[in-house]
């Protein structure tokens, strides 16, 4: 954030330009689970943003519910302090930031406890605002979502303009996913429920839809007939931090490729959707993540890669492995993986999808990489490298297009690889919107189409299973790679087998 | 050149890596019309860089001929004093000047005479390498290239491994350039003759080559099924200058189109030759040439511009009109055309290719821009604009492509431009060669490839002529256009008609 201050009026600015017409919203938004990280790092400072912008109206309240007993008065502060660190430009802008507070209230609860005594406040507080749109933001473990909503439905506090968020993992595999759709579905409708990916709520993610169905000189070759291979990274250089305890029973099969990772494969794989609704765009990538082929113990032994990381070095500086980062002697969880993924459809017959991600790797990149056939004659000395569409979804958000090209350097037809690119900070000169901010105002307005549907989670789980379960049994063992890497040489040699390679560096 | 200066050393430490492996050539060059322009700022310059680079031998000669009574020492100090002020680095290389000009030698004789004196010179010069590579190049006015041609045979100077290079233009119409092709074809074989058109030595008009043929991606969508018009833009802000008189005389549509517009017409149509050699190329270029629809009085009148430059201001400063700058008081010369051509081949029927070209214009600027159909069915808000691919040609040599893309400044899913780009000079990190280079040392290899053949030159005046008779006969009348502005408002005229419009700027 800190790189970017200097644009901070101009992007305003341009952003105010072009949201001055929306009228802004008046609604009444718990957050249960307030005083949590992702509250501090992310909600609060979106909210903040999407309020200076002007699209939140003076009389929106947004309500944090937590266990702790605070007053709203030392809430507030805790929350003045959070913005102040976390929010674009929340240090520059005093007053706005004394503003936006006005809207912050505490309710002290145990939200997952229908007997808790803090309900009679909050149904005071939302009482008086019994027609607007009431959403419930649901920021705890997922073994508590089914007993907030019950909560929530005894206290009578679900109207017909009530929305109910839940975030990330909905469950540890299908059956406990299932569960959580059926105890929060009893309550609420389908259309009710707002399942969080924040990866969807990325520009550059949604930007996929964008470059796919809005240009068609991409369309035309996006398929099989063109398209050799496709690779999804999502790199971190960081490892487990505070997280490791949650981290150890989840890893990141289920951790990023079970919802991240998955819906992008969906947006690059999908046939286009007759309209950009809820339904249309979530029936196409339904279709998809049941296209999957599912995998068994031969698949999964030839097609994935699971390891964890030991002790390495980043950016010149010695980093601990996950077990001592964990501090524990032993642990079964992958913090890195490589999957080669199939997608059964007319459009992506035999073009391998190639999933990575992994935490301690040598740098921070997430990204997809479309590589394309190669010419099928060659009319230069030299054949020409593949052309290559790389989407970069963080950081450097962009996309660049490598073609060959007349090699100036060289008298004759020498060929050389030119990359055309634009980077989204230099060509819009704005500040890149948080993922939150964009998905916490289409809950307000009651717009899906970012939100992932029960039907999508099931489909996830149902492929994801078997791996998990495969890995369970050991059919695929374990391998460790050093932090700083790019992990084990056995994830270079699931695309050598196919005669590819991972795009240069992570 | 100034401006590359700094990039000196490595761009030709670079070059040389590339190039160290190929063998310097040992020839002799005859130069005629060697006092003039053309031979001071791009022949001499361009030598001299490919001796920098080790391609030429320090036994090859290169034989100045004109009428002037010159020593070669004074001939030497001459093009000494043009390197310094033309070539890209001799100002700081005074060594390696005087070791090229050790191969200059200054010949006085008028070679359009077969009786002069300074014949048996010449002869003897050359006598003492009989058996090398020897080159005749032209650089006189057109009418006097079959007299040179009958005159160097009558003296025996044409050996097997002899070759003529013949500088545009080649005639004013057919005929002219028939009675030139069967002139200099009395004594030269096709193979022989290498008639430069210096724009296919330009590397950003190779690279049509390269984009198109080795980029599968591109190949794909390069057809009227998904291009929906072609722009081919030469616009100069120069005026005619010291050319006036030959300028006026001439006029753009022979100046500029007959010969560099309809070369980049015929790359960027061309179908993909079976290989690159010089025949499968032209052989693909003149189908081209051949497919364009003949223009009649209609079509003349319909879809030709032509104007004449008069005052106007560019950066700032105020400029003469065309008749002010050739002092006469009435032109009918066209300094400004633009033209929508067509091209009757199944990849192209219903696309038009608009060409344009013009002197004293707001912007000197060379590009082919490929506008892409649109969108024929937009789920998104806003319809995107359509996807355009730009070769600049010069300045600022490179590619871009325009996608539509997601507008992170907005709610929901507006659309905005982003542009991908390459631009060659950062890319390559390298002086870019001037296009003279390429093309004098492909004559001493003997490659025809970048020459135009004699069908070639003849199917171009094929199509120019009904277009020059019919403006004589005023069909389409001259218009003016202020100097400095993008030609007069009527060239907009011609692509809206259809719906379209010129690339915003020249």
């Amino acid at each position: 954030m800190a790189e970017n201050a200097g644009q901070d009026t101009t992007a305003h600015a341009a952003i105010s330009r072009v949201t001055d017409e929306s009228h802004s919203l008046s609604f009444d938004y718990v957050i249960i689970g307030v005083t949590g990280d992702l509250t501090m790092r992310k909600l609060l400072p979106a909210f903040y943003e999407r309020f200076r912008l002007g699209e939140i109206a003076l009389d929106t309240r947004i309500i944090g519910v937590a266990r702790s007993a605070l007053s709203t008065e030392t809430y507030r502060e805790r929350a003045r302090e959070a913005l102040v660190e976390f929010a674009f430009s929340a240090s520059q802008d005093r007053d706005g930031v004394t503003a936006f507070l006005d809207l912050v209230h505490y309710v002290s609860l145990d939200a997952s406890d229908r007997a808790a005594s803090g309900w009679s406040l909050l149904e005071a507080l939302l009482a008086t605002h019994a027609d607007r749109v009431r959403v419930f933001y649901v920021a705890t473990a997922p073994k508590l979502y089914v007993l907030t909503a019950d909560a929530i439905a005894a206290h009578g506090l679900i109207t017909e303009a009530t929305r109910i968020v839940l975030e990330k993992p909905i469950g540890t595999d299908l059956a406990s996913a299932k569960a959580i759709n059926d105890g929060v579905g009893r309550h609420f409708r389908e259309e009710q429920i707002f399942r969080i990916d924040h990866y969807l709520g990325k520009q550059t993610v949604q930007n996929i839809l964008a470059l796919r169905f809005a240009n068609p000189i991409l369309e035309r070759v996006w398929n099989a007939d063109s398209i050799a291979q496709v690779q999804i990274t999502a790199a971190e250089t960081v490892g487990v931090g505070k997280r490791g305890p949650y981290y150890d029973t989840a890893g990141a099969l289920r951790d990023m490729v079970q919802n991240h990772l998955l819906q992008i494969l969906s947006l690059v794989a999908m046939e286009p959707p007759t309209a950009l609704s809820a339904t249309d765009l979530r029936d196409e990538k339904l279709k998809i993540l049941r296209a999957l082929k599912p995998m068994d113990p031969d698949t999964i032994a030839r097609d994935t890669v699971r390891a964890q990381y030991v002790a390495g070095e980043i950016g010149g500086k010695p980093v601990d492995g996950y077990l001592d980062d964990l501090g524990v002697a032993a642990s079964n969880t992958e913090t890195f993986l490589a999957i080669r993924a199939e997608v059964r459809t007319t459009r992506w017959a035999g073009v391998p999808f190639y999933l990575r991600t992994g935490k301690r790797m040598a740098r921070k990149e997430s990204e997809v990489v479309i590589e394309f056939r190669p010419q099928p004659w060659a009319i230069f000395s030299e054949p020409p490298k593949p052309d290559r569409l790389v989407i970069r979804i963080q950081p450097d958000e962009g996309v660049s297009l490598s073609l060959a090209s007349k090699d100036p350097r060289a008298a004759g037809f020498g060929l050389h690889e030119a990359v055309l690119d634009v980077s989204y900070a230099k060509a819009f000169g704005t500040r890149y919107p948080d993922s939150y901010e964009d998905l916490l105002m289409a809950v307000v307005r009651g717009d899906q189409v970012l939100f992932i549907r029960r039907d999508e989670v099931q489909a996830s789980w149902r492929w994801i299973e078997p791996i998990l379960d495969g890995w369970a049994d050991n059919i695929r063992p374990m391998e460790t790679y050093p932090a700083g890497s790019c992990g084990p040489s056995s994830s270079d040699d699931l695309l050598r087998d196919d005669g590819f390679s991972w795009k240069e560096k992570i």
